[in-house]
């Protein structure tokens, strides 16, 4: 296919999604931040089986990001990225400069309560008041009827649905789930920090997830003690540095203390200079 | 003419709106707080005449009055609003109930910076927070085209505007003048509240304004003068309690030193248990 159509200004873009609805189309929307791997793909090819138009954004939110953060090292690769949508059928990639999305004297945020507060909020202040005010202002220039999210920031995900009811925005959220590489390794634009063995040794968050499932099945329902299984199991890699690692409510995010329910496994670890988040469900064991 | 339609609920208000676009029309927003007077009409009028759909919102927003305000007393009287309104092309009424509009776990809040910080904003925590929020959710529900602001309320309508601006919102703020009664009072359902002496005393925020351009247009430069000679004449009310008086840059609320262009006199008297606010351009001197 040819590449996609890259759109620079609020203007060109709120000027596309209206012709593109006047004509009938309902858009789907994918935002991002660039560095394209399957899983953001797999958002594109959701959207494209319920939409006639579809939307990629690809735009680095520096408010996002805090102090001593990766921003300035975020993977940025424009070029390539539209070389991958090629082969999908997108209507229109948005691809705003800061001075576009945040012109001098911006001074507006949205900010999401509780959902917010813990785990990567407590982690990465700010983060999400940034996630909410750049989806928020991406929802209103692009206008999409669907937009597609991750199930890999799960709590990103909780954070804008949070803000699309409560706001009463008009555009319904779909989320789908996490891909991941043959190895299980979340996929993730940060994979391509991490050293050879950083890469090898990243494998414990997915399989300190499966543990957590496989104590699960086997009768285990201590959230301490699986939790705590683990950590065992991360810090087996000695220069692993873990920020969180929990089982918790999927729709509140508190931690649980049994395993009684459906639960969400969540953790973020550090390898090097690396920052991996990942989760997963965590089923009960069926009687 | 008829009665307008009352819309209950954010589906069918969002149902209305989209069902009227569809047909072509351009859709006209007045949100107001009800206990209507000339004022809004004239804001009904202007969206009239712009407008194939004009909307009204009758909601008395809890979240923009804080602990000890008037929330409890604050004038509501849909039955008369929509007697009123029945002599005007108005498609739809929207009137929520505060369990439509701020639903059980309602946790995110839209907070506008610098512009909404001083005067109403240091004198009414939280206000413009509520104010901020329930007009972005009233534009996400009615998707207006265009909304239409008094300038009565001068600072909230700077508010607005910055969120619009920021949050790329898809839609245009109109000001419109302040209406006066013969006298020169400003509007406001809050009128309601004065006794008859309270009322004629209530001349002195009008008449204060008066002066201040008088005393330019005798020559007066002096800011601090000004607003000195401002005070003197509202408090020959000895029960009058002032807020603010002061004259301030047009766009950034920001006090002036002299007036050698175009300002704002912007003042918040409180006069028994009434709190009245009022503003007015002060031109320089000609010549």
């Amino acid at each position: 296919m040819a590449m996609p159509l890259v759109l620079r200004s609020v203007k060109e873009m709120r000027a596309y999604s209206r012709s593109a609805k006047q004509s009938g189309s309902r858009i789907g929307f994918v935002p991002t931040m660039g560095a394209l791997h399957r899983g953001h793909l797999s958002l594109v090819e959701a959207a494209m089986k319920e939409c006639e138009t579809v939307v990629v954004s690809i735009y680095v939110n520096p408010t996002q990001f805090g102090r001593g953060e990766d921003f300035d090292r975020y993977p940025r690769n424009l070029e390539g990225d539209l070389n991958l949508l090629a082969d999908y059928r997108v209507g229109a990639v948005f691809a705003p400069l800061d001075s576009e999305m945040y012109p001098e004297g911006f001074d507006t945020w949205v900010q999401v309560g509780r959902i917010a507060q813990p785990w990567e909020g407590t982690c990465r202040p700010g983060h999400f008041r940034g996630v909410a005010t750049v989806v928020l202002k991406l929802f209103a220039i692009v206008e999409p009827d669907l937009a597609y999210f991750g199930e890999k920031d799960y709590q990103q995900l909780l954070v804008v649905r949070q803000m699309v009811r409560d706001l009463n925005l008009p555009v319904e959220i779909r989320a789908c789930p996490t891909v991941r590489e043959p190895d299980g390794l979340a996929m993730s634009s940060r994979n391509q920090y991490l050293s050879p063995d950083e890469r090898r040794d990243a494998l414990v968050l997915f399989q300190s997830q499966q543990l957590a499932q496989e104590l699960v099945d086997r009768g285990e329902v201590d959230a301490a003690k699986i939790t705590q299984a683990m950590r065992e199991h991360i810090l087996r890699v000695p220069y692993a540095k873990i920020d969180y690692v929990a089982l918790v409510e999927p729709e509140t995010l508190q931690e649980v203390t049994t395993v009684t329910r459906p639960v969400r496994a969540i953790l973020a670890v550090r390898l090097g200079g690396t920052r991996l988040i990942d989760n997963m469900e965590i089923k009960p064991k069926t009687s």
